[in-house]
């Protein structure tokens, strides 16, 4: 749990452009040579087609990776992958986070949310050129990121004008190039298999980012379209998805030392990032991010501890917290650890030195240097206030009534001039967003969210201020806070569904005329918090102007020292490869790649995160492992690791062997990995899998799921 | 630091008997063939003569081992066994704890306080026959061990008719055997050289136990003889004692897999402890024990934070308290995890009914362990009582009064009919015992001390109750333990060293008249606690009637079913051998054999213990390792594991390579090892030794003394 994107950031000015990391399927040529060297039995040609084996049974969660595992459209990912959807589904009786969920038939498959998705590739088209030709040689920041926005759009919707597929753009090396990937959209996911949260989250937080770990980090899921095979709408007509291919869960038992690789959609690195942008990274933003989400942490835990419903609606939102918490708090201490600033400056100033001694042709990228460094000072600026604003105007019922309003105000202009995110392609999004606000909100629980980020705000100093709120707040001190949310909250009925429901469709007019206390503000922060979008697009358009100059240079300075040069990971479809194998995780100790069943059963304190249910304890005691045990072992390996170079949203990735068959799913990288999206190191950061055995054992053993053991069989044939 | 002997527990009646465990010397016959096949290159006759090569060597520290390391006398121990001697040498403004010591001369050799000692092995002689032959056919308890008393008495007095021995007699299986050792008793033991307390105590409490370790336990010191080479008190005339054997220092380097052994004097292991004294082991004694000291250690260290001279005058105090506690925790902890209780419940059950099974010739052993248990029932209904009136009777002045009186009494008998610990033999001890309490005493802390036992004991039943103290309290309240306390200390000059001297020679009638408030109830406690030592004396008498009886048949049993059979460990000489290799802490991870210097510098902080020096550190970075360097590890090794099955007592013990050259020194078990003193596990108990190469490194360049290192290398050609 933990390589799923972490979405919940603060909204803050400066989010960090740069590239670098994991191979991109278009360097297939340069790495075709070292993947048979490292042991892959499969042509590496084959990686060519993006639909073909084994790539094209993998697929995208959103934030999550995923694979068919049967030509039915079952799915393998992560337990925590699919945790949003078990939570949907779960009530204070029927808590199947707790007790797991086996659909016995098709028809217990439960709906697993109206944002749930599946996207599936069709192809990845280079535009580069497109993209370039759009901008206006002269254009300034915001018309250059406007001009990159509005092609985006129209190759975006040019793209999707087929029905039932969703595209999106992605750019690599801040901009040196430009893909379009086309996926079909699966909207109707629906979950078969989650075992219990004593297997499928055993060792809870406690072992989050750990080694030596034993979590069933697994949960199957079945991807449902129309009738005519088309991606539909959750519906009790839909039909399974026929999917062309599908991972075969391998036969041949894995060890340390053999090749493994994983084909996933990490989300973001920074490896390229400059030496300021990582300063403010290490010494503002993440511990700005982490003193907050541990002050409302804190908050949400009091709350639910007093109050089971608050508990059950907020547990997603804290999760993720939760995980943020943990992640910074273990890069800081590996930044201080492995002098990561020192590091990035130091490789700054040598790239800088190199372009200095190449004369006139060093000239542009020095200057684009220049100017980033500039537009960073100016993100860096506004910061603070940008990120507690945001995190009021996003919070629980006013964020959802400003994006509604905000997707009035774009309904008024055609759908390609609306703002990403605002046109026909992105309503079903609102609809569902809609609706899951009402199992992850609490009134009670909301105000006082509220009220901390509230307070948090009153204490900025005058020229950080947003002017739309302090007039709504009316005073600068706690009592004002106090008037201002009782105002908000006795005025409003934006908490009830059927109302949310009726604004989804209301005209900007309407909005505007609302008495409604909670979409008055919504509608009165509009302007200012427009303007400020505008100022950050600006500034994202200067900054697209000056990075890929600078980066082509980092990338030149890179290849003629002979290094290889790997864009940052981006949220699009990479491959990574390596082996099964341990690490050093002090002196005088080893980490071995495979923990056992044993292992997992001396963690079992009862207790929660170690209450492993009473009958895989049994089975561990008989040692009644089946055909799942490893001989090398001498037991039932549970989680193995590797040095394979993976990152949020890797979560739920297939780990493929040799012959690219199913060996286990990825769901976290060790502690020591946890920094690594800024500064990697081979001989310590691992990855952290399931193994395929252990899922099989659960299926066939400890939660018992013979329909589902069968699919799966028949598909291994 | 860890592995000295817990000689600080409480004193409660049951001190449980029992024996088996490592090898005595005498067992070479059996050993002489697995030690030949386990890698000794040396003769294993060799180990016949107790002071050849390389038995010669090995000494004694009392609690502590040691070893010659050159042929003037120099002897190499743990820092933590010469930790009482640094501290007498130590000042707030000249802390030879922290800063370390380098006797740059012979001139600057620290004299290591009256109550050092270095026993050499002399010769060991089985007394067994003797022993029960003293005994009368009839005798009761009391008469038995009366008789063993007076024989074991007379056979020491008779051995120590040569001035300048000192001789022990130990019981082995519980009284199945009975040795003789003779010591030379070196007194003049002077400080040559202590690495700062970063380096010797680095990790401190924090890594007592613990693996991966990184501590320089190690410290020199020198035996001093009078001019005619026989042993005397600390004198400046004395001279280095020349022996005629010692260790060299191994040039082969120690790797993984090698062959290596310990000579030493493990205190104690219960291994054949009797099913009822291992449970009210683990569900009282530990338990109540541990709850004592965590209290008291408390007080010491809040009072020694207001005042520095407390702090360091109860340090030693508190660390042998710090140490008992980490080991009691461990060990209960160790006896849940392994089911220990079950576990030799099981064992005894097998036994009892091997023997029920053996017809006429069981029943006597049967019938033993029926007693066996009866007398260990007695035991416990008394041992609340026994435990905290002995800790008040023996704290600090009152403690060291009542032993004076006692000696005083004692004295007016023949010395040979005196208790044994008052005879002409032990008046030195006596000496350094009133002088060293001046460095360990503080009124205000021992007043607070003594206020905490007496309000431990006014909460006990009428019937568990001494009525001596009763009398002296005056009632049961705090406020009339303030009174006692208030009459007890103003009515004192016993703190004063000059006092305590006079009554060291005072004779019993001198005491009995005095009007100081502490020597009055040192002779009022007297009586009452003679009883409870002579209804003590009697059941130790009836336990070594029945002991040898059911420990014979237990030795018969596992005999009989093909498994070895040492005794336990009773404070003699023992060997033990093995490979140097790591373990298993846990399903996923290994511990490997050695750490390096690398490990330490990473556990810097900068802050005690994991204060590294500055100078060692920039070693480190330099890699400045010198000929110290172990090629396969490409670094300096610091500590090594290794399968040896020692035990509190074997601290300083002299680590040997095939060839019985120094390769370490023992120091500690690692925290899986903590309960093996009552059940084993030779897949989990590993020694912790602080390698020779560190060692010299230390020496040479931490903290550089050159004239050390010039004997030590000379001594090794």
């Amino acid at each position: 749990m933990r390589l799923k994107m972490l979405s919940l950031l603060l909204a803050f000015g400066a989010v960090a452009q740069a590239d670098e990391g994991m191979w991109v399927p278009q360097q297939l040529g340069e790495i075709a040579g070292p993947l048979k060297r490292a042991g892959l039995a499969l042509d590496p040609a084959d990686f060519a087609d993006l639909t073909g084996k084994p790539l094209g049974a993998v697929v995208s969660l959103g934030g999550c990776t995923a694979s068919f595992i049967s030509p039915n459209g079952l799915v393998a990912t992560n337990h925590h992958c699919a945790y949003g959807g078990i939570q949907l589904n779960s009530t204070p009786q029927n808590n199947l986070i707790a007790d797991g969920f086996i659909a016995a038939s098709p028809e217990q498959e439960l709906n697993a949310g109206p944002n749930s998705r599946i996207y599936v590739m069709d192809s990845i088209t280079d535009v580069t050129d497109a993209v370039n030709r759009a901008v206006p040689a002269k254009a300034d920041g915001l018309q250059r990121q406007q001009a990159i926005e509005n092609a985006t759009k129209a190759l975006v919707a040019s793209c999707e004008s087929e029905p039932g597929y969703r595209c999106s753009m992605y750019s690599f090396f801040g901009g040196v190039q430009y893909r379009l990937f086309k996926q079909m959209e699966i909207k109707d996911v629906r979950l078969v298999y989650a075992p219990p949260g004593s297997i499928g989250n055993y060792g809870g937080e406690v072992d989050n980012w750990m080694w030596p770990r034993h979590t069933g980090d697994f949960t199957l899921i079945r991807a449902y379209v129309g009738k005519d095979g088309k991606p539909a709408a959750y519906s009790k007509n839909n039909v399974p998805y026929r999917n062309a291919r599908w991972l075969k869960v391998a036969r041949d038992p894995l060890a340390e030392g053999d090749f493994v690789m994983v084909a996933g959609y990490p989300g973001r690195t920074n490896r390229y990032a400059l030496a300021d942008e990582f300063d403010n990274t290490e010494n503002w933003a993440y511990p700005f991010i982490s003193g907050h989400y541990k002050a409302v942490r804190d908050l949400v835990h009091a709350a639910g501890k007093a109050d089971k419903d608050i508990d059950i609606k907020y547990a997603s939102t804290v999760r993720s917290w939760e995980n943020v918490l943990k992640n910074y708090d273990g890069q800081l201490l590996g930044f201080r650890k492995s002098g990561a600033a020192a590091l990035k400056r130091a490789e700054e100033k040598a790239v800088l030195a190199w372009l200095a001694k190449q004369g006139k042709s060093g000239k542009p990228a020095l200057a684009a240097h220049r100017q980033l460094v500039a537009l960073h000072m100016q993100d860096r600026k506004t910061q603070v206030r940008d990120s507690l604003v945001g995190s009021i105007a996003n919070l629980g019922l006013l964020g959802n009534a400003r994006s509604l309003y905000r997707l009035s105000v774009e309904r008024t202009k055609p759908n390609a001039e609306r703002a990403p995110g605002y046109q026909d392609r992105d309503l079903p999004r609102f609809e569902g967003a809609m609706r899951e606000l009402q199992n992850r909100f609490h009134p009670a629980m909301e105000r006082q969210l509220m009220q901390y980020w509230l307070t948090q705000y009153i204490a900025l100093p005058a020229d950080s201020r947003n002017a739309a709120l302090d007039a709504w707040l009316g005073g600068n001190d706690a009592a004002a806070v106090e008037r201002a949310l009782d105002g908000l909250y006795a005025g409003t009925s934006y908490g009830r569904l059927e109302e949310r429901e009726k604004w989804l469709k209301a005209d900007r007019a309407a909005f505007e005329a609302s008495s409604d206390s909670v979409i008055r503000l919504a509608v009165a922060l509009y302007p200012e918090l427009l303007a400020v979008e505008n100022t950050g697009k600006a500034r994202a358009g200067e900054y697209a102007r000056y990075r890929p100059v600078f980066m082509q240079a980092v990338m030149d300075y890179k290849r003629a020292r002979g290094q290889g040069v790997y864009p940052d990971a981006n949220g699009s479809l990479r491959l990574t490869y390596g082996n099964v194998t341990g690490y050093t995780p002090q002196d005088g100790a080893r980490y071995v790649p495979f923990t056992t069943a044993e292992g997992m059963a001396a963690k079992a304190t009862g207790v929660e995160p170690f209450d492993a249910p009473r009958r895989a304890l049994d089975l561990v005691a008989a040692k009644d492992y089946g055909p799942y045990a490893d001989a090398k072992l001498g037991s039932l390996p549970v989680n193995f690791l590797s040095n394979l170079d993976i990152t949020g949203g890797n979560s739920g990735s297939p780990v493929m062997n040799g012959k690219g068959e199913l060996v286990g799913l990825a769901f976290d990288g060790n502690w020591e990995s946890v920094s690594s999206n800024w500064v990697y190191d081979g001989s310590l950061n691992r990855m952290i899998s399931v193994d395929a055995r252990y899922m099989l054992w659960v299926i066939d053993k400890a939660f018992p799921a013979p329909n589902v053991l069968a699919e799966i069989e028949a598909a291994r044939q």
